[in-house]
C-alpha cells in the first residue's frame, strides 16, 4: 500500500525493484561518452528497415525484449509504454503482438519517469506482481513530425537539442536484489511562459524546479541525501537554469546534479547544440548508465526526474506556450 | 489492495466509488438522441474561441471544472488525461493551470476506460484518496489532423465514423454513495490486419470480443451477470462484428448490449455513417447516460469497454495494419 507524504509524493512500501532493464541507441548516442553502456547500438538510423517510424518500432521491440531476456523470460502483468511519435504508435506497435496487457502513456519526454511511477504504485497496490515500462524516441522520425523534413537542412539555434535515438525498458517486480523504487512524485504542468519551441530547456526547467522541491519537501530530504540526482533532458541551457532555480533558494546543487541530455553526447565534438532530449534520452541513460551503476554500487540513492514539454507544432503554431512537466522516482540499494 | 483474478481482471477491494462526473459536448450531439443528458452543449463548434484546437481545451476545461464543482471542489490528488490530438496537447493544456499532479494518457479512443482502470487502481492502492479522469475529442481537429483538412468536403464511405465532440470527467474517491468501481479488466492488443482508416469498427471489434471475453473468464461472469455492457465507438459496423464473433461461441449479446458510438447520433438522419467515434463518444455518454442512469437505478450492473485503433496517419501510409485495444471497468451499485 503506498503512503502519501505530503503533497504529491508517494512512498512505495513494499519491496518493488528492478529486476532487468535495457538500453538499445542509434549511431550518434553510441558514439558519444556513455557508448559501452548501452545493450545495443544500431550502426545507422535504420535499424535494418525500411523507414525511420519502422526503425523505430524495432528499436523499442528490440529493447522490451532483451529486458524480458535478462530477466529470464519473465511475463509481466503489464506494460506501460510511451513515446514521442503522433498517435504513440511506435510503444503499442513495439508490443502489439507480446499478448500482454498495455497501458499506453503520454507524457511527452517525461514519459520513461510518468511509466516508473504508475508501474511501481502499480506493483505497490497489490494487483500486479511485475510490470514492464517501455519508452524511446528516434531523432529522424522526430525531426520531420516536430519541426522539418532532415532534407531541408534547416540550421538550429544554439538553445536547440538533439533527440536521441534510443529506447529504455524496464521490468519492475518483487523478485531479485535490484535497486528499489521508494517514492515516487508526480508532477504539477508548470507554464513558465515560454515560446520558443527551439528552447526546450527553458520551458521545462521550471517544471524540474517544482518537482524536486515539492519531493525535498514532501519527504523531509534535501540534495545531500542523494547520491546523485539527474533530470531527463533539460540539456545545458535548462541544467543551468535549474541550478539558478536552486541556488536562489540557498542551494548550491553541485556536482551530484547530472542531466541526462548533457551526459549522452559530447557537447565539444558531436554537433547537438544543447544537448540531448527525447524521451528516449532519459530512458536509455537511465537503462544504459544510471541502474547499472547503481547495481555496481556507485550510486546507492538515486533521484531521477525526467522532464517533458507539453506542446505540439499546432499549439505553437497558434500562439501557445510551452508548459512543462517533470515527474521523480527515487531508487534506492539495500545497503 | 487490488487482487488479480485470472489473467488480465483485477478486483478493486477497497470502496472505489464515482464521486462526481460530468460532459460537455458540441451542437451535434446535442441535437441527439442524448441531448437531454448532457451538462453543457455549445451552439457551434468553437465553443467562444478562436481556433478549433482552443475550442477543445476550453470544452476538456469546462468539463473538468464541472465535474469538480459537483464534488464541491473536492480537489484530487492527480488527474489521468487524454485525447486524440498529436502531443495530447488539449488534455494537458486545459488543466495545466489547476497546479494538481497530471499524469498523461494515450489509448486511442480507449483513454476514458484506461483512465477509469488506473484512477481505480491508484485510489485501491492506497496512495491516493481522489483522482479525476479527463478525457475529450473534437469532430475538427480530428478530421484535420488524421484525414483531411474540413474545407474539402471529402465524401465518406458508409463505414466511417463521426469523432464526437465531446468530453467526460469522472471523480472517484471514496466518499458518497456513487457507483462503485469493482473491477478493471486492462487490455492487450489484438492485431486484425484491417488496413482500412475509414472501418475502425473492424479493427477495434476482435479488441473487444478479446477484452470482454477474458472478463469473464477471469470472473466467473457471463454476459447475464450485467444489465448492460457498453463498448465505447464500434459503431454500427463493428457492433454487428462483436455480435457475431460473440455468436461464434454461442453467445447471443441480446439487447443488454449497446456501444457508445450507436447510441449517441441518430444514425438514421444525423449523416454520421456508421456512428460515434472519438475518446470523447465514449466519455461523454458515460458521464451523461450511463453514470447518471445507475445513479437512478435503472442500471446497477454495468460493463465499460471502451475501445482504441492504434494507428496514425503515418502508420497508414507506410502500409501497416490497424491494431486494436480495449480496456473495460465494471460498475456497481451497492443493492
Amino acid at each position: 500500500m503506498a503512503k502519501r507524504l505530503g503533497g504529491q509524493t508517494l512512498a512505495i512500501t513494499d519491496a518493488v525493484r528492478v529486476m532487468a532493464s535495457a538500453s538499445v541507441t542509434g549511431k550518434r548516442e553510441g558514439e558519444g561518452p556513455l557508448k559501452a553502456r548501452f545493450d545495443l547500438v544500431s550502426q545507422d538510423s535504420y535499424f535494418g528497415q525500411d523507414t525511420w517510424e519502422k526503425a523505430e518500432i524495432f528499436m523499442l521491440n528490440r529493447c522490451f525484449s532483451l529486458c524480458l531476456e535478462k530477466a529470464c523470460g519473465t511475463v509481466p502483468d503489464c506494460i506501460l509504454g510511451g513515446d514521442l511519435l503522433n498517435q504513440c504508435v511506435s510503444s503499442s506497435f513495439a508490443v502489439k503482438d507480446s499478448g500482454i496487457p498495455y497501458l499506453g502513456l503520454y507524457g511527452a519526454c517525461s514519459t520513461s519517469a510518468e511509466a516508473l511511477c504508475m508501474a511501481a504504485l502499480l506493483i505497490d497496490g497489490g494487483g500486479m506482481n511485475n510490470v514492464c515500462t517501455l519508452t524511446g524516441s528516434h531523432f529522424c522520425t522526430a525531426e520531420r513530425q516536430y519541426r522539418f523534413p532532415l532534407e531541408y537542412g534547416s540550421q538550429r539555434p544554439p538553445t536547440s537539442q538533439w533527440t536521441v535515438t534510443g529506447a529504455g525498458s524496464v521490468l519492475l517486480g518483487r523478485a531479485g536484489k535490484g535497486p528499489l523504487i521508494t517514492h515516487v512524485t508526480p508532477g504539477r504542468i508548470v507554464d513558465a511562459e515560454i515560446m520558443d519551441a527551439n528552447n526546450m530547456g527553458a520551458a521545462m526547467a521550471p517544471a524540474a524546479y517544482d518537482t524536486i522541491s515539492a519531493h525535498f519537501r514532501d519527504t523531509g530530504r534535501d540534495l545531500n541525501y542523494y547520491d546523485a540526482v539527474f533530470t531527463g533532458d533539460l540539456g545545458a541551457v535548462g541544467h543551468d537554469i535549474l541550478q539558478e532555480l536552486f541556488r536562489r533558494d540557498g542551494i548550491d546543487m553541485g556536482v551530484r546534479y547530472m542531466d541526462c541530455g548533457v551526459l549522452i553526447y559530447d557537447l565539444n565534438t558531436q554537433d547537438v547544440h544543447s544537448g540531448g532530449s527525447g524521451c528516449g534520452c532519459s530512458a536509455s541513460v537511465l537503462c544504459g548508465h544510471i541502474l547499472p551503476a547503481m547495481e555496481k554500487g556507485i550510486w546507492n540513492k538515486v533521484l531521477f526526474a525526467a522532464t517533458g514539454a507539453l506542446m505540439s507544432p499546432v499549439t505553437c503554431q497558434q500562439g501557445c506556450s510551452i508548459p512543462g512537466i517533470c515527474h521523480a522516482v527515487t531508487f534506492e540499494n539495500e545497503v
